[in-house]
């Protein structure tokens, strides 16, 4: 059975929909809902803000209470018949984000055993056929085969099998019936 | 640079010492300390005395306050100058143990940068060249060359190259002067 490892925020779960609201609500920005979807946060935020956001993410409670992606729980079960399953997130550094994390694995990917569940810096500690990721640079450092997850900041790569939501995904690694 | 991937309990940090402590303090155990060093705690104790140390393992606290085994971070700070040092450590069975053992790590080895700690379940998804590991499943799920670092719960294997504490590793692993 090939492995196939996931990446979990903005592929699972939709952390950048979260950030772009705590922006838009708490930090009197006079950008558009819209600029978030073509430029990254680095981009648009001075690095006050961007130090502010990192502080927010960092409080106990903010990975816990995030949006899963559009049909991500259907998809990732259906795949977990044909892959073996893993999560790889990068939790080290929020290291307050550990036990936020592992709950939302949890609550709503309960199929995935915690055994499968890996928190790392450095994406290029992975042993997997496919990694997801939205990071080209975490692409970069997997030495299997690298997806590339659509996200605002990764718009311009032409390096990576690009994919745009998680139908995409399906289509991709889901036989055809 | 070869990357040599390290296990915490019971290869960097000595997690069985004090787990028998509580055993011969808390446990009104009739059995003695010598009893711990040829026989595994699962062999020694009752079902219901192993459910009660996972209890305690589990507790917030709990590996925040082991101590370090000896020359061990001699040792790993040598090594660090001729391998990219990695450690990967199960957290998934205890989910309150992931800041205390993260915080534990920054404490004792604050060389080895936090993007270099890998929390997971299964060592197989451990791409490194080598692994040393106290338990010879997670060398057999290895894929890369697995060192088994003795403990009482390993002395019968005969299977991987073994090292009997820090200064083995140093033999093995640094180049002679």
């Amino acid at each position: 059975m090939l492995r196939l490892t996931l990446d979990m925020d903005d592929v699972m779960a939709d952390t950048h929909e979260k950030l772009v609201s705590i922006v838009l609500n708490d930090f009197q920005s006079t950008l558009d809902k819209k600029d978030f979807e073509v430029k990254s946060l680095r981009e648009l935020l001075h690095p006050k803000q961007l130090t502010r956001l990192h502080k927010v993410m960092n409080e106990p409670g903010f990975f816990a209470n995030i949006q899963v992606k559009k049909d991500a729980v259907e998809t990732v079960y259906k795949l977990s018949r044909f892959y073996e399953i893993y999560v790889a997130t990068a939790a080290m550094e929020f290291p307050n984000s550990f036990k936020d994390k592992f709950d939302w694995l949890h609550k709503h990917f309960d199929f995935i055993p915690w055994s499968n569940i890996v928190f790392c810096g450095h994406k290029s500690i992975i042993h997997s056929d496919y990694l997801i990721d939205d990071h080209v640079r975490n692409l970069n450092a997997f030495k299997g085969e690298g997806i590339l997850f659509t996200a605002a900041h990764n718009l311009q790569d032409k390096t990576y099998r690009r994919v745009s939501n998680w139908k995409d995904v399906a289509e991709l690694f889901l036989p055809n019936k």
